[in-house]
């Protein structure tokens, strides 16, 4: 049943293909980056005509088996030079999943200056012109879509930055309101698909169906065990439904681990008025919705709708590490600004952690001051608008850093830091430096264990045990963006043996496989296995697994720690 | 007597101390390289506190060799992250040579905003406060160092590039009339220093004297030897003395190897105009000089003096890569203007090959038309008031395509390509690819055998030999960096035996050694693996020693070849 699609922008055509045998029992991530590593020449300029553009449901996609919709999207990163894949909620996964598309590979290259939009359906596919939607946000751009297409489809668009090939710009996927609030974030895979010439992806679910099972009742029996699971863990339940991801804020606040003003200060003071529990308050009482899930099928929902103080939406709910990177971060402490923020963010189609982190470094070198929400909305205005600052600011941390001379810009293979500081919480700094992805918390998140004593406990100031930690966690994570499912769901998983096991169950399940436990982590070394290796083809080796020498050097207050994991313990991390 | 300055910007102390043995034996580059190979951390941010800058005159400074009068400047490059060492005439390396100074090392981290010169002289160096120069360009900057100082010393300097920490920043050398127009040009030295916050150093021959020599006689006798061959070979005594370097325009565009409008043709229907042929007729009719010696010592002079209609100083005579960069490469064919832009680099201190390649990416992005000589003055005017804009020229070629969205972006290790395309002249296109440099000519100009049939010849169109060649190049010039001989002396030594003989017998004569000819070239390879190891530590591996895939799949014409070397020859390139 399950195809690749195969578009090459270069003579605009759209094919099925069946998925090479080299690509078999592999879905989402694992999928992405087998292609990926095997069809794009890894030295390649990443946004010229030798890059490829891979998006791909999981290996769960298109089930009922709970936050199974996520989609992976891969190719060479405009921003990292490596290898890249980034996944996203929203409806699109789903979507392609039940029309039993596996894989669409964009590829060539477009005519100069024009742009396309890909529309696919069951059995269908093809590319049509769509130079009307020249410039557009994603806003405007789904807009005018569905005044086309209509509301019942999944859309997946790029705003300004993709069309600009910026290396942050992000892909953006409708959720279930049609809003293009779901990213592909991380590493500028909306640039690729600009350089592709492709605007937007229409997908017409219609006539999809429920993929096949090779045992029904073995997968509805654990799928069952998997949902209750998620119901009973008290994150996956409670927290993120009430506050979203942005209940870290007072968490890692008073870990000592949020990092303020670029990474100098690991509490911000004014924490508690952009916090989960602040933007939960306001949203009640503004009558937005504090617990909204962004696709079909998840019973998480940790993604609320921000309004204004007249009600009026402005944007979802910004994610933990979207309103650090504008607040703290940014020693910003407004959240109506951070959500306005946000919002430019999902329209111009950038990454919010990215982008957010360029700001810091930009206010470092004295182009606005700490703590100026006006000046950064100001800045940030300046991408949409394409001016020569704008596009550095969209060309992400490093280059805004290097552009203005900046000494501290927080980056591990050219990417920015996520919102965990890693002097304090060392396991995610084992994981900042050695992913294959660069600095990335969805790769491997130790968070969980250092931080939140989810699956044991991690003392997360000591060197000890950070390796096992990280390794264990990245290899986790191969599989759970392999298999499409939301990330969150390894609270539950990490706590609940059984639902780990359930997962393993559902795929089995599916596919008539008889995965155990060392299979399964055997996935998801070989995963990780083919990304470094890519890596390596495009010039990396041990010394780009390393944090920059700043966090090596400068003690961050109040803890006063430096990151002080041996190079030889990062090298080892990932060696199986 | 030789003793190494070292220079602690911290707390602004400047003290004598002996060569460590590990340095023995070395000076030029084979000294800046193994100094920082040895003191540098590899994976640092290179305008960090961690990353030192290098002065050294060659092995044969403070001698009355003809033209080893050279300076290497090296530290980790701000603009490709390797090691990198830039030399430059001028007064400086026979200066610091005759003081009994074997090298600078700059180190430490400044107090925030503030500005030194650093004053060298007789047994004496000293720090001084320089925040008057703050914000001025090397002509200002000089110009005011010599109200303090006089006209009697030899002065580096960095522009407003340097001091903003630009990646395309260059260290300035004052000629025998104090004007600031020799330049260690390639790899953003000159951030280095300006992170450091040096802008200037002063150095006072005064007292200073001719090195002590073991055997007088001996090198004397050698130095005469090697002076006779200058002066013989046709290219050493009248080629350059005439035409400079820009001699090369017409010969390259008759190879069909002249680089237009970003690599996109290999001739220049506009070659004639900028010719050194016409730079010579110019400049004769206008009465400036067309041959004039860039420092004491040189015999070769083939830096002319270039005056505007009226007969009033515009510049020296730009190079051929600069006359290239600025005027084939951006479609200009007019040499006043190329003149103007030349003297701009200059003045805010730019290497003129990184800046004009970025704005023929920039004219590719549509920021300009090819052929605007006016739109190029104004952009990089730019850069002189720090604008975004100008600040993204300034960082170079790599960084001003991936902001600016640019698929051709001709850099090799994030460093510009110069003056000859690779695709037709494939000798150059090794070194270009393999040197620890980043795309470097002066690293092993294969150009001389490919093209001017000196040292033998080897066609430039055909893969075989060109990895022999370009290693037997990279090794040479490693020696001749190492000697701090200018690069120009190699077309005499490359085709009269005993002037290489000379060299190696006035080394020995110097410094009382006996080496033979297996001895000085593995003196070479111990530099360029001293380099690879660096890079290796900093990040690099095979898939670095790669041309951007576009000379790989677009046909130059009008020879419509592409390069083909094999990435396994280019990988045993400089596998000794």
């Amino acid at each position: 049943m399950f195809k690749i699609l195969r578009v090459n922008m270069s003579d605009q055509t759209a094919r099925f293909e069946d998925i090479p045998s080299d690509y078999e029992g592999l879905g989402g991530r694992g999928l992405t980056s087998a292609i990926v590593a095997q069809e794009v020449d890894p030295t390649c300029n990443p946004v010229g005509p030798l890059n490829k553009i891979v998006f791909a449901p999981g290996l769960l996609g298109g089930t009922n088996c709970a936050n199974s919709g996520r989609i992976s999207v891969g190719g060479k990163s405009p921003l990292t030079g490596g290898i890249k894949e980034s996944n996203s909620g929203g409806q699109a996964g789903q979507y392609l999943a039940k029309l039993g598309v596996q894989a669409i590979v964009v590829e060539g290259d477009p005519p100069a200056g024009k742009l396309f939009r890909l529309v696919v359906g069951k059995d269908k596919a093809e590319l049509q012109a769509a130079d009307d939607l020249k410039g557009l946000g994603n806003y405007d751009t789904i807009a005018k879509l569905v005044q086309v297409h209509g509301d019942k489809m999944g859309y997946v668009s790029i705003g300004q930055a993709g069309e600009w090939l910026l290396p942050s710009a992000s892909v953006a996927f409708t959720d279930r309101e049609l809003r293009p609030t779901r990213h592909a974030g991380r590493g500028g895979l909306g640039a690729v698909m600009g350089s592709k010439g492709l605007k937007a992806i229409v997908i017409d679910p219609e006539g999809g169906q429920l993929a096949p099972l090779a045992d029904r009742e073995a997968f509805k029996e654990a799928s069952k065990r998997f949902a209750k699971a998620l119901g009973e863990h008290p994150v996956t339940s409670e927290g993120l439904a009430n506050y979203g991801t942005d209940v870290l804020i007072n968490i890692l606040n008073e870990a000592g681990g949020l990092p303020t003003r670029n990474f100098s200060s690991g509490r911000f003071e004014g924490a508690e008025k952009v916090s989960g529990e602040t933007l939960n308050e306001i949203t009640v009482k503004r009558k937005g919705n504090p617990t909204h899930g962004c696709m079909s099928g998840c019973v998480i929902r940790c993604s609320g709708i921000y309004v204004d103080p007249a009600g009026k939406y402005v944007s979802k709910w910004p994610e933990y590490e979207t309103v650090w990177a504008w607040g703290p971060n940014c020693g910003v402490d407004d959240l109506d600004a951070i959500a306005r923020l946000d919002r430019m963010c999902d329209d111009f189609g950038l990454d919010t952690i990215e982008t957010g982190c360029a700001m810091a470094v930009a206010m470092e070198a004295g182009l606005k001051k700490f703590g100026d929400a006006a000046g950064a909305e100001e800045l940030l205005a300046e991408v949409g608008q394409g001016s020569a600052l704008g596009r550095v600011l969209g060309s992400g941390t490093e280059i805004t850093g290097r552009v203005f001379g900046v000494k501290r810009i927080p980056v591990v293979k050219s990417q920015s830091l996520p919102a965990y500081d890693p002097r304090v919480v060392k396991g995610i700094g084992v994981t900042y430096a050695t992913t294959p992805m660069g600095a990335d918390h969805t790769a491997g998140y130790a968070v969980a264990t250092n931080v939140l004593n989810v699956g044991g406990s991690v003392d997360p100031h000591q060197v000890e045990g950070q390796v096992e930690l990280s390794r264990a966690f990245q290899v986790a994570t191969a599989v759970i963006d392999t298999a499409g499912l939301c990330l969150f769901v390894a609270f539950a998983t990490l706590d609940i043996p059984d639902a780990n096991q359930a997962v393993t169950d559902m795929v089995n399940a599916k596919y008539g496989w008889s995965l155990g436990a060392d299979d399964v982590a055997a996935l998801g070394q070989k995963v990780l296995g083919i990304e470094r290796d890519f890596n390596v083809r495009a010039g990396f080796n041990a010394a780009d697994d390393r944090l920059p020498d700043f966090f090596r050097r400068e003690k961050l207050p109040p803890h006063d720690l430096v990151f002080d994991v041996p190079d030889a313990d990062l090298d080892r991390t990932l060696k199986f």
